[in-house]
């Protein structure tokens, strides 16, 4: 038997298999190949990439130097750039304007080998450190109203290079889920004046059913509506609805539920390709009372069917009751 | 350099790469590899599915006997079920309901080794009638909101059997992008008292550029918003809000127009992976002056990135230009 559930976020329909539930070791999961050859995001490689835009050095920070923690560069094959005017047209009954965006990568690491996950707490949090500074500078341009910084992490997850980074892409526009989103929970708030994610939040830890791990200022669980097998949320327990506001002591949490969310997909997963998202509020400089920053993370576990990359209604064959107990009760 | 397009039926921007735009030859394409083992869905095995709920045999209409040409079973594996009563229930601040509906499997041709592309015209017509057929039937149920009809074909598509075979699924819900496309078509109504697919059509046939083929009812073209490479719609010409009202003379051109563009995605594109679904109106029994119902078919080129999928912002490196002249051109 199979449930349907409803996002209380974005109102969509998730068909959630019960009965003939797929647990972790049922999914084909995809070998990453190593590959060979440079790779351009190594140290003593800097000359192979675009002048860095930020750099976590010990000592001396000389530019474009080996001896970095964190490194961001502008992508070599960016799928916006940074150059130009805005310029909006239609033609005909479309509507049209140039890509103008910017789009970085954050070297997380050094070490080509490791994974995010096998970094300690604090070089995670420099990481997170290099997000929210990009975050903070860019919000300067006018021309843009969004920042969005993901992670792809393997290759069936989009990833074309090994060595462990991220994402950060500007943008003119507000993407269509995030804004959504924003509209859900504007319309819960009017409703009920409370924020509908830190309702959710309360029932979740509530429940506990859900919660993978938690920290004083972070949690980490498998939302109610999975959209996809393994899904999870890591939200700020303390209402705040930007990203780039984060605080020194939530960055050290964020760091540590981060880690060891990754750590418990690795082990409970076999290695799984997957992406983050960090869902922010757009750029307009106002905390939003409704609105509640979260970080989405999807492992790639099997391969989406037909209908739903077309319809929006998605068929689940893992509950995430039963993916927050397997991700809580594996050994990291 | 790249485009920031708006679609006029979802609100939703695209990134369309244009300078750096990848053709058909581009892209990594699966091979199909061939399974092993007895075909439930062959003639002779009509034991091993479950009881037919359709057939089109010539002469003698024995029932779950061989000779048939299409031939419609549920799904032995449904995502929803038939039996019980619709019941809604909250659990604090999420929505359920259980997992009543319907889910069909539409065998379309005895011959295991051919795919819907290498049937004849008529053959195809069949498979319409089919769909037709089903969708007229599963109307009546009152538990049932809307017939979502979809094809998955090759294994990064989702499809799990090879034999060539299409699905239904009857919903008691509207699909999430269905809804949008109600919405927002109703919203341009509203404004123009014109259908915004109706305007679509027309710019697209004055433009040509974006056309792959036509016949008297239909149209096939690249949507000019495409959010995935050599992403195609089929649109009959004459408004018609419900696809299971097509008429007789109708089936007979969208199965030339499906099978050859079907054949042109497999020679210019290397036979790739793909998904169609039908988007058509609600069961309400009303014809929509507002909605026009069409088919999306979507080839599996290359993966998914990380962002699209938690954000519903897309990248697309072929424009639709460039898809619509290469399907246009490909000799078959």
């Amino acid at each position: 038997m199979a449930e349907l559930r409803k996002d209380p976020i974005t109102g969509r329909w998730v068909i959630i298999e019960i009965d003939k539930a797929k647990g972790p070791g049922d999914y084909e999961v995809e070998e990453h190949v190593k590959k060979r050859g440079v790779c351009p995001f190594c140290p003593g490689n800097e000359h192979m990439t675009p002048p860095e835009i930020y750099a976590d050095r010990e000592g001396d920070n000389k530019p474009n130097a080996p001896n970095w923690q964190t490194r961001v560069i502008p992508n070599k094959f960016p799928a916006l750039r940074v150059e130009g005017n805005l310029d909006r047209i239609g033609i005909g009954m479309y509507d049209m304007m140039n890509g103008i965006g910017a789009h970085e990568v954050i070297i997380e690491t050094p070490d080509h080998a490791k994974e995010l996950g096998d970094l300690t707490d604090h070089e995670v949090e420099k990481v997170i450190w290099a997000y929210r500074n990009r975050s903070l500078d860019l919000r300067g341009d006018k021309r843009f109203k969004y920042i969005l910084i993901f992670r792809n992490y393997g290759v069936s997850a989009g990833a074309s290079l090994e060595h462990p980074h991220s994402q950060l892409i500007a943008l003119p526009i507000i993407p269509k889920r995030v804004g959504e989103e924003l509209g859900f929970s504007e319309r819960y708030y009017e409703y009920r004046e409370r924020c509908v994610f830190c309702d959710m939040l309360h029932q979740e830890i509530d429940d506990r059913e859900r919660v993978i791990i938690e920290n004083k200022n972070f949690i980490a669980f498998a939302p109610f509506v999975s959209r996809f097998p393994f899904e999870i949320s890591i939200f700020p327990k303390l209402h705040s609805s930007d990203f780039s506001y984060i605080q020194k002591e939530e960055i050290v949490d964020l760091a540590r539920i981060l880690r060891e969310t990754l750590l418990r997909i690795k082990a409970a997963l076999r290695d799984p390709s997957y992406n983050f998202i960090i869902h922010t509020a757009p750029i307009d400089g106002k905390e939003r009372a409704d609105y509640h920053w979260h970080i989405e993370i999807m492992p790639r576990m099997g391969r989406t069917a037909g209908f739903e990359w077309g319809t929006g209604f998605y068929l689940n064959q893992t509950p995430p009751e039963l993916a927050a107990w397997a991700l809580r009760e594996v050994s990291v």
